[in-house]
């Protein structure tokens, strides 16, 4: 929080007729409170707004030129791991965009590394210009018995509860647990609610009295719906919406039909997953902005949802609007419709133009990162497996079948071509594919085999990557052992990150040190890489255009969505909700 | 706040499917998330909204007979001293017109008693089922030459800013001094942000520049609008607006143009000063429920101002909504424009029925009111003045002359007929009377003393009344000498309330032993007895119909509004901001 003595500063500048920093003349204002934008000017001194005076002596003056001036927008929730880039550098890839505030739930790097990868976040967004604010993650591990890397209670969240960048308890996902009082569930509700924070909801699918309970164990947001029922629902009962748009999930022209000039001040918008790439091509929370003008909303009430709303929500009272007393971080934009600024500044400083971020680092890298890079070679086994020999006595396997689009899996019985001695064999089974899913937190050398349905496409050669939810351990998926094996061990020489096969050889790669799932290398040259990495998977691998190549992969090994998943622990049936044998006895 | 525990209590008696306390059926639920009514049940628990499950097993289950189901209002500024009534009275006069929770400034305690006086507003509501929030006042006294009873610094505040009820700074009315950054004024400010605490505005005719600043200082409430564009420029600002219907304040209506489906989540309703009379008489914050919406208000938007929107504004997150997990204070109406509540419920228990406060007293008097019962007699001179002989050498005096339902005076110079020694002589000044104010806190017998134009009535008597803003000392106005001194005296005996006297004899009378403020009787008796007061002064002493018999006596001692203001130390001319003399010289 800033000090009362920076409100001082400037009111004495401005008491002594002192010039102010800043003034933007001739801007269209987005008046988040009135609900309408004005003609007129803004001063800003010493990154703070200060007012609307049109005379006010200023060091520059800006001609806006009648473009419309905006605050930054927010993203309510949103896993920045998935934009495979450590926080600073998403910041830099966010910022040209206009965003200027997220709401992060580093629920991923939680997984790997625990408190630590929480306090690397919080400091290493430090270095950025970007204001991310930390919900700390509620449910890591996912399931009791998951092959993570940490574990947090109540008691391990506490430490960082009262830290000035957390806002409070990052999304409940376990649902199940406070409904049924799950004592450790609700240690984490009641330390939340003893510190005055906000905790934040996941309830997919909850309605009627579930939803009531769960609301009124204190959860009041929730990025989970897909259905306009789901959305009045949980507004109805005082709960957030986030309209979610993201890497794969797209819920929020689905949404919109349950905003209205009533509701709206309880919906706001989040990605809650977008990779870098996506970031890159589509824009990040101005994409949201755009959707939603072009599908009926007035200008003003999209940029409510990016802005204010989501400032009240979580509590934030200098933020999201542009009004005297609040942070002087907002953006120019010439065509409200598309809503790509030309100017973002933040805190009073021109920091992007024209989609490019001119900001100057300044700040020096607080935040230790030795523990967070060794997260695959010093944690994992020392050997990786070397025979990834499957049997299948039975000749009649479980096989993973992907669906269209989907992060939902079916379960396959099959009949397999096996070798002498009652092994899968490749050669008897044109295009399927062999799964590995290593571990690599506890050096427990625990290997997952698996199978996984032909339509994926993949032919010639592996792919492996550490980014695997929610545990992170290593996935890897090929028509051949030797490729497979090659990919994994590549990964593990990157310290995390994705690499490609072929015949015995590297196609492509992407290094992902930070925690095995974040580089810190900048936007520009992570995205190339992964561009190249999927460039690959559709030219070279063929894999099916209705799975996101890399996605697919990352959710295979997350036991919680149904119906077949494969873990370090071998494969586990969602439904039955237990271990089950890859062979089918008759 | 509530503890978690009392959430887990209750959730642990849902899944154990014990009964629940009482289930609401058939009722119209207002839902000031979605705004809209909608047909249901309510189900509660402990005192807490559980959910909107029509089948789930209670103790108590009542047919709403489609009655409208409001949360209960709140005021989201009061000064409950100007009801006359203890905060614990004041509770059981207003809970039965709905209201459930107020935001209160102490201001007129906390000049006659400082930080004890605020101590008792808190303790003393504490026995009562109102929740009454407290902001801190921020100017005591009014001027720093004023003879208040106390002085409270931001050092004094810091005793009470981390207190459990205390919201925040109560209205800063000292604009200037923002406007001019006044040290002691920016330490109460730095104060309340220190504690991340609200600041509560007071800026009439405050504009432009001057507002941006007043906002930036950090000032985010108003309750002071007249005007629409007053309202429209402070909400642009992000300032709540309070339309404010009091006894003497009637903005509400005029105010209505400014709201609209944007603007409504920055809009509370509030009743700043309201006797208990009018009350009685017209309701509270249900009042300006109905006004609204006879002013074309939707009902359900007139409902969200009353609640859900102070809530908000505010940070009481557990409270002005009809949800999962608030709590359960609501209200039965069956003409929703009317909206005069049949039944109230505070937090799950029937309080009210009919208009008639109907929960038992079962709550201790915790309140120390020794320290503030002997206001008057103790803090007095030992003598009342004996002598009001007022000398007008020149025969020309400066007189106080009221304007018509209005607290601005005019100086009227007048030719005054004096006695042989010069003195003001009622016999030569027909209808003219005669004005005391008698310092009351210090011992100082400070008495200032002046003249009061005839166009006030009041023939054949005096009044005299410890209520007088906002120092509070005791004002007198009569037609003859003995009269008003007998006031005098008989307010002191009383150790505070308003006295008339007529031909030596007590005419009428109400003791405010409160720090002559308020009284601890039922509000019953008091409205009786205030009422006599009223019908008095109406029909025996003829007072103009233009003037609030009382309200005018209670302002004429404060000297913040223009032109003309009598003070224990003498007559002040608001104008040039000096003393004067009640004698014109030629």
């Amino acid at each position: 929080m800033l000090k009362y003595t920076k409100f001082q500063e400037v009111m004495q500048d401005i008491k002594n007729a002192k010039p102010i920093d800043l003034r933007i003349d001739n801007a269209q204002i987005a008046d988040v409170f009135s609900g309408n934008f004005f003609s007129g000017s803004l001063c800003v001194h010493k990154g703070l707004i200060v007012g609307f005076s049109k005379t006010m002596q200023a060091e520059h003056v800006i001609d806006a030129k009648k473009a419309w001036l905006l605050p930054t927008f927010f993203d309510a929730h949103v896993h920045i791991e998935s934009s495979m880039l450590s926080p600073e550098k998403f910041a830099k890839l966010v910022i040209p965009f206009g965003t200027g505030t997220v709401i992060a739930d580093p629920h991923e790097i939680a997984n790997v590394k625990g408190l630590d990868g929480i306090r690397f976040m919080l400091e290493n967004a430090k270095d950025s210009l970007l204001d991310v604010k930390i919900m700390l993650p509620s449910c890591v591990p996912a399931l009791p018995f998951e092959c993570a890397g940490a574990a947090l209670s109540a008691l391990d969240l506490a430490e960082l509860i009262q830290e000035e960048n957390v806002l409070g308890l990052g999304e409940m996902m376990n649902v199940p647990g406070v409904l049924m009082q799950d004592e450790k569930v609700l240690e984490k509700l009641a330390l939340a609610y003893k510190y005055n924070k906000i905790i934040d909801g996941h309830a997919p699918m909850v309605h009627g009295d579930d939803l009531d309970m769960y609301r009124f164990a204190g959860v009041t947001t929730d990025h989970e719906c897909t259905t306009v029922e789901e959305a009045k629902e949980r507004i109805r009962r005082g709960m957030y919406v986030l309209l979610r748009e993201g890497s794969a999930a797209h819920d929020l022209v689905n949404l919109l039909p349950a905003v209205n000039s009533h509701t709206l001040q309880n919906c706001l918008f989040c990605t809650d997953d977008k990779q870098c790439t996506d970031i890159m091509q589509r824009g990040h929370i101005n994409n949201s902005v755009r959707l939603a003008i072009e599908h009926g909303i007035e200008p003003i009430d999209a940029v409510r949802m990016a802005t204010i709303n989501t400032a009240r929500a979580y509590g934030l009272t200098h933020k999201g609007a542009i009004a005297p007393g609040m942070e002087a971080s907002f953006m120019l934009v010439d065509d409200i419709k598309q809503c790509n600024p030309h100017a973002v500044y933040i805190q009073g400083t021109l920091v992007a133009e024209n989609g490019t971020y001119i900001a100057a680092v300044n700040k020096s890298y607080n935040a230790k990162l030795e523990q967070l890079t060794d997260s695959v070679q010093n944690s994992m086994h020392p050997e990786l497996p070397k025979d990834l020999t499957l049997p299948v006595p039975t000749k009649k396997a479980r096989v993973i079948r992907l669906l269209p689009h989907s992060l939902l899996t079916k379960c396959e019985i099959m009949d397999i071509g096996v070798d002498e001695e009652g092994n899968f064999d490749f050669a008897k089974n044109k295009g399927l594919l062999k799964l590995a899913v290593v571990e690599r937190h506890k050096k427990t050398g625990k290997m997952g085999l698996g199978l996984l349905h032909s339509e994926y496409g993949l032919r010639n050669g592996a792919i492996a990557t550490s980014i695997s939810h929610d545990s992170h351990n290593i996935v890897a998926a090929g028509d051949n052992d030797n490729d497979i094996l090659l990919a994994l061990a590549h990964v593990e020489k990157m310290n995390g990150g994705i690499a490609m096969f072929s015949y015995g050889e590297l196609l492509a790669e992407l290094a992902l040190p930070v925690a095995g799932l974040m580089s810190m290398q900048e936007p520009k040259t992570v995205i190339t890489d992964l561009q190249k990495l999927y460039d690959t998977a559709k030219e070279h691998y063929h894999i099916w255009d209705k799975a996101d190549a890399f996605m697919s992969l990352s959710f295979l090994a997350l036991p919680v969505i149904p119906d077949l998943k494969l873990t370090p622990q071998g494969l586990f049936d969602v439904t039955t909700f237990q271990f089950t044998d890859i062979a089918v006895q008759e």
